[in-house]
């Protein structure tokens, strides 16, 4: 299928939208973003690409990264995860307090920040060097030893974190964080904090539209069931309290992140990657949804 | 595949797990079943059928018809309908009004209560004679002019039916209920009531693992794109708060009733329907679902 | 002391600040009213009457009848009454729903929608003529056999009382009503459509100010033990979620009404009608309100 | 009136009541104390002083160091203080952090731990040695200058407080804390901690109930106003979700300790201390409670 005359006809008609998003503002680093920014990277199970617009631009892939740490924290933990954090839709906002309460300091599941943190708090008990270790296996999984952290974004979040904290505490007190608090927000603040492009975003989640196989050593990342069930998570979890319309829009499993970017997966198909910096109310990239929209309804 | 010895092997194991499921007792008809009873029926898209157990007998499928009223509403009001109810999961109980006060009478989805009764309202304002041509919409597309409504159970559920009631007034309080409230409840309890075997209740179900389209004489239900779309409202909303983890141990788009049936839908594969009558604590087949879920492991 | 100097002084301070408080709409006939009427009525303990304004003009007095079905109920149905209602503040709105759902039924206490419905059932169950019995109390009371209900805004608000058809509904499903609802929501409606002068709300409140003993033939209405505890219902609970500000402003046991009336009650010295119809955020006379923070502050 | 004599009749009959409430564990400092202690003092405002049992034994009086911090904040800070914090009963624990997030980090009273925190934090802006100079401020109105901390206790809040770092931040992420975060903490958490006798507490609080003029100098410790202010904060939010049961039950404006200590105020009449480690399930001292209800319906 020839998906960059796809792309620019769909981005032809997106641009007679007014876009009424807006750039995330609640740390300084992600408003200095360009806001019409817009890029797209199509990776196909057979490793074909396609890319359209400011696909080779770094931007910060924020709450994407979530399901990398996932993806690790579930291979080091195995099933008893699930006894510290669910798999259910929130239903409320990504930073909310207020389920946490009643469900005793059990996250709903591990995309809401509280539930990230979990995540976090698990992979700093099993890590030797938490940072290291974890950017290296993202490198691994990307096949690109360039991915990196941004420092200049993680310290602007830790200077502005007092939500995350707020959060982590309250889990601690509930003994659903095990390790010291200012290291667990460390670790998270970093996790959220890497760059890619939409180029690198789309060849590093492709694994997960071929059963978790990773395609240039064809080594299982993890395994197919396992797998299949990270994609349920991202199909009912991806997008706060807007994943139901987006799974009734654009039916795949997805992420989004604050920076406004995007990864969905077609398993079987391909995995892509979309960028443009303007968030709608739910906090995800609103032309970003939109593309995704008209491309699967056309195709 | 020979799924009448797969689901004879299941059987087996399931046997082995005791069932610390309850029947549902909030209506007295309902807690009349025998709670044993275990019966599964599942349909190809190439028309082969494969049975087991009490596959053959009537039970309330309950909640599984929201889904058929959700075709037919969508069908008479077209896209209008997501101005009056949500396709967000709801993160609560099935029948909660808590998010009903902050979200000012919208229903998160068509399958909570809530959302149910603004579909029955909606009905209600397109069908002449709302209960007798819905109940002939169900006989259509189950290709079966048997099926019918219990007047037993409505009876029984309107006699304890103030909690729908309450739901109805307090939508119509934000003018999201337009229909007299008794004509809505009774369309409701009425709806609620039908009768199926599983082989009905599979078969009734195909077209949603054919694109929308009604084997038995090839006419469209509703469109790919809704049929799609339906799936993925039921997929994220069909099990109420059990929703992910239905999602992330089956991963099957499907639907509950407390009457202990689950409809699920392989889109391209199969339907199949099981019943099992002792519900889990968040009131979906405690047995359905385990067997959903080794039968999706096993194939 | 010279109550009527103090009211004309507050009165002329009272009209420098702008009124930003608006009349009821919620039911057409409480829109009709003239919202630049204001009137005050004081009668202390020694059967002295001070007036000002509108005094002898009738108005609705909504919920403050809240307070005499309350006295009425509490000397029926004795302490078990606490078993179905509370006496703490709600900390939220009157016409919440969210609480009750929590509580399992419960009302917080008997001056939210919800709590002065089950007071109505507790009122439809002893009583053998519900509406007839109550207003002939409430005469008893006032010593005068011309207070009556408004079957004009008995009717209005019944036509839109789909919030506290839920609610009741709602209480029902927890058997926390124990009526017929269409017969307990008739008595609440007629209730609420009590019309007195400030004069007669200030007379027939006095007993409150006198430990439960009725000036004009020395009865006890209720006990000075009961007369103390639903003054301090009245202080934790009259005003709803504005009971705080009121207290820490005004300092006295009082309640408010939608028609702009409020009564309040000084132990020993006096009572006091306040009208004034336009109401602010909180649902509470704002003119009325300020008035008496002026008055408490001043004498 | 003989006061003596009423205290052991009372305690006389409570002995009789099984006490089913339990001793605080949250810290382990507090789980130490002999749970079947009982103290009580009171202090007429004509400086009559009245013991019983426990009353000259030291205990660790929490919350009720609360009223003494609002008091200086209050003195401090003035009207303005009740633009960060609310004088509205919660309606919920004392812990919750819910609310705080539909309010926008806005604590509905200075009683919550919530509340507690901004008062800390005001406090903190407002003097140059925080601690040093809010207890030599507690001296001054105790007219005692051995009033001290418990390092012990400050210690054992501290290791444990996790929740309390949760409500901080999260107030922070609203802007509602202005100093650093581990400075406030270690402020409430030294607040929280001072002992004292009954009768010391008793003396201490005497100016509540002399319009906030100190007894032993006649110095007023605040207005007359602002005395009837903070009463009445006392009675709509000093016993938490209990407050609406005591002032039912007790009528007097009062502040309860999870170290099982009462404080109550009976205006232009009284003081009193009670002391009884073992707290309901509101986290009130259940025999205190008890004890204050039977002294106010006698006398």
């Amino acid at each position: 299928m020839d998906y960059n005359k796809i792309f620019a006809e769909i981005y032809t008609e997106l641009e007679k939208i007014p876009d009424t998003g807006k750039i995330a503002s609640y740390i300084p680093e992600l408003g200095n973003v360009d806001p019409n920014k817009f890029g797209v990277h199509l990776t196909t199970t057979d490793n074909q690409d396609y890319s359209f617009g400011d696909a080779n631009e770094k931007f910060s892939i924020q709450s994407i990264a979530k399901v990398l740490a996932l993806i690790l924290a579930y291979d080091l933990e195995g099933e008893k995860l699930w006894d510290r954090v669910g798999v259910e839709p929130s239903g409320t906002s990504f930073n909310s307090l207020v389920q946490l309460e009643s469900d005793l300091g059990i996250p709903r599941n591990p995309f809401i920040n509280a539930g990230a943190l979990v995540i976090s708090d698990v992979l700093v008990g099993h890590l030797k060097n938490p940072k290291t270790d974890f950017i290296n296996f993202v490198r691994k999984v990307a096949n690109d030893p360039t991915i990196d952290y941004s420092s200049r974004i993680a310290d602007s979040e830790k200077s502005t974190g007092y939500r995350n904290a707020a959060l982590a505490n309250f889990m601690k007190s509930f003994n659903n964080i095990h390790n010291e608090i200012d290291v667990v927000l460390d670790f998270y603040f970093h996790m959220c904090s890497i760059e890619m492009t939409c180029k690198e975003l789309s060849r590093t989640f492709l694994f997960m539209a071929k059963k978790g196989v990773n395609t240039h050593n064809n080594e299982a990342i993890l395994s197919a069931a396992k797998s299949k069930r990270i994609n349920s998570i991202m199909q009912l979890c991806g997008f706060y309290d807007e994943a139901g319309e987006f799974a009734f829009k654009v039916g795949l499993p997805g992420k989004s992140g604050v920076g406004g970017g995007i990864i969905a997966i077609y398993p079987g198909k391909y995995s892509i990657a979309v960028w443009s910096p303007k968030l709608n109310k739910k906090g995800n990239s609103s032309r970003g949804i939109k593309f995704l929209e008209m491309l699967t309804t056309e195709v």
